[in-house]
């Protein structure tokens, strides 16, 4: 007998052990660790579990192949705070004073005098049209790139008005794990927003582990050319292609993703197309809709269930009812979810 | 001992070592098996390979983290066959009986009645504003589903003029190949095309294995709203959002993938933009041409290199000496392909 050759047996008998054994940990640790753990038990919880196992499980009549799972998720409100003002139309004041010191002539010029006042009453009755002439200024006329720069130092010194936090800290923990779970199961997971498709992209991939090229928003035309260097560059223009809200979403996702998704998640009355859509598919489909109705943890408003009608995010009564009936779940912020913030005690 | 518990060991033992075996085998064959075996060896196969080992091998200057891996595909003339007219024109053709059989109104009508005279001296003489009102009448008005469903049955029955075959044979295998390599490698394969999005995901997927989601072109608007049962539909609309060739190819890519690719390979004039923004990045980015200069196995044209002058897919002498003199890599089909086709002999 070849002691060197037992040794070398013993060897691979041994790796093929460990290799065994980290092999059942692993799946036992998939199989034990229990999902959503910021979630309540409950009918939203138990709706998303539900789903999952009836795509994912291959014996499942209702199983989606891999390629095709896609979810979307509403990014303000869905995902994050959007009270007591969308953070990117915040962003937009902020950079006023900037375009202001560029173009002087704009100083005495409304909506840009207002917003340099600074008044928060005149700020507050600020129309739908001085707003577009308030984001075609800021969010328009430079480089992609140099956007990139100017979101990013924002990001980086903005602070909330009710937490004095980072926006990007105001991401609510228990959609963080649906997304985690869905993306553990074999799902695509897409932002669908309302919100400028290049802002959303600069902070998505680090607060939601979703690249660029799943963020789907509203889009602005760009134009190719060079600068002074004759280095080609991409400017951003006051052009509209797709205003990624109510019917603008099905229409942004056939756009961007070209599949229609196996679940959809949303806040507001602009979510309504997207969920429909979602829900007309074949098969098991979950169409979900976050009630903000917790005024001690984040913010209460509705209109439905009583709670305050407000101007952002509106969730009207005959919205839930049409949601109930048509077999959407709404999902309670203040009971369905045992914590709200990654930062709350 | 316990005989049962000896059996148990054994197989526990017999499976870790087949485990073993597989394992191994797949490790030899990811490391011995040569790339590209459909490419001559030579300077084009040597720039893939080499981009390639820069961007992914951990210890290169040139590393590129696995999600920023993004390479972009021209279609026509680049993955398939472009010749003698693009598959989606000889499409358009195709379904014209059918628009003038809904709105009888159009027969007497130019260029209708050219398309339907089938006289090919005058459909070669058709212009641009002609071809927009074929391909606004016969890719527009219809919902997206029904517009799947037409291009598939088309594409199930047309054949192309010379060779007779289904024009998804007509893919260049060494192109199949590099897509491969470059997934293997942990890139995303994207599809720029100045084709339809919508007529180029029909097949993408299982033509070229890339998804519809990762497949940009040339994009029309939809409009979101119900049938006569109430059910959500997408109506595709004459409407223009984004002309996806020359400098709209940039523009698409940042619109629908918000990353400067580090790849890309094109083979006409309508690439140039693409190739061009790619270039500009940091680090190792590769720009490749394919040259149309094989007669006996496909096509001949370019002007450059003395090569035809035609209608499809230009590639002019002084693109060729820009390209040259900018790093890129041109391919010529004749030398550096051992097979076009996979049907050849």
């Amino acid at each position: 007998m070849n002691p060197g050759g037992r040794n070398q047996k013993l060897a691979v008998v041994v790796f093929c052990l460990a290799t065994l054994v980290v092999l059942s940990a692993r799946t036992t640790l998939a199989q034990t660790s229990e999902p959503l753990p910021s979630w309540n038990s409950g009918s939203a919880r138990n709706a998303i579990v539900e789903f999952v196992h009836a795509t994912t499980d291959a014996s499942s009549s209702q199983f989606v192949p891999p390629a095709e799972r896609i979810a979307t998720f509403d990014q303000d409100g869905t995902l994050w705070t959007e009270h007591p003002m969308y953070a990117q139309l915040v962003y937009c004041l902020s950079r006023v004073p900037a375009v202001v010191a560029a173009k002087p002539e704009l100083k005495g010029v409304e909506p840009f005098k207002t917003v340099m006042s600074g008044d928060p009453t005149a700020l507050a009755a600020l129309s739908m049209k001085d707003w577009e002439t308030i984001l075609a200024a800021t969010l328009t006329g430079i480089t992609t790139d140099q956007f990139k720069i100017d979101v990013n130092a924002w990001l980086a010194d903005a602070k909330d008005p009710k937490w004095k936090r980072p926006y990007t800290e105001l991401t609510f923990v228990p959609m963080q794990e649906l997304l985690r779970y869905l993306r553990d199961n074999g799902y695509k997971t897409y932002i669908v927003t309302g919100g400028g498709q290049d802002f959303v992209r600069v902070y998505a991939e680090k607060t939601y582990g979703i690249p660029p090229e799943q963020v789907v928003g509203t889009v602005g035309g760009t134009t190719y050319g060079y600068d002074e260097n004759g280095k080609p560059i991409l400017t951003k223009e006051p052009k509209l292609l797709l205003n990624d809200d109510h019917a603008g979403k099905p229409e942004g996702i056939h756009m961007m993703i070209g599949r229609r998704p196996y679940a959809a998640f949303g806040n507001s009355l602009g979510d309504k197309q997207m969920l429909e859509y979602t829900k007309a598919g074949e098969g098991a489909r979950l169409a979900m809709l976050v009630l903000h109705d917790d005024a001690a943890r984040e913010y209460a408003y509705g209109p439905a269930k009583g709670l305050p009608d407000t101007k952002f995010g509106t969730f009207p009564q005959d919205y839930y009812d049409f949601a109930i009936k048509n077999g959407w779940v709404v999902i309670s912020m203040k009971n369905d979810w045992k914590r709200v913030f990654a930062f709350e005690k």
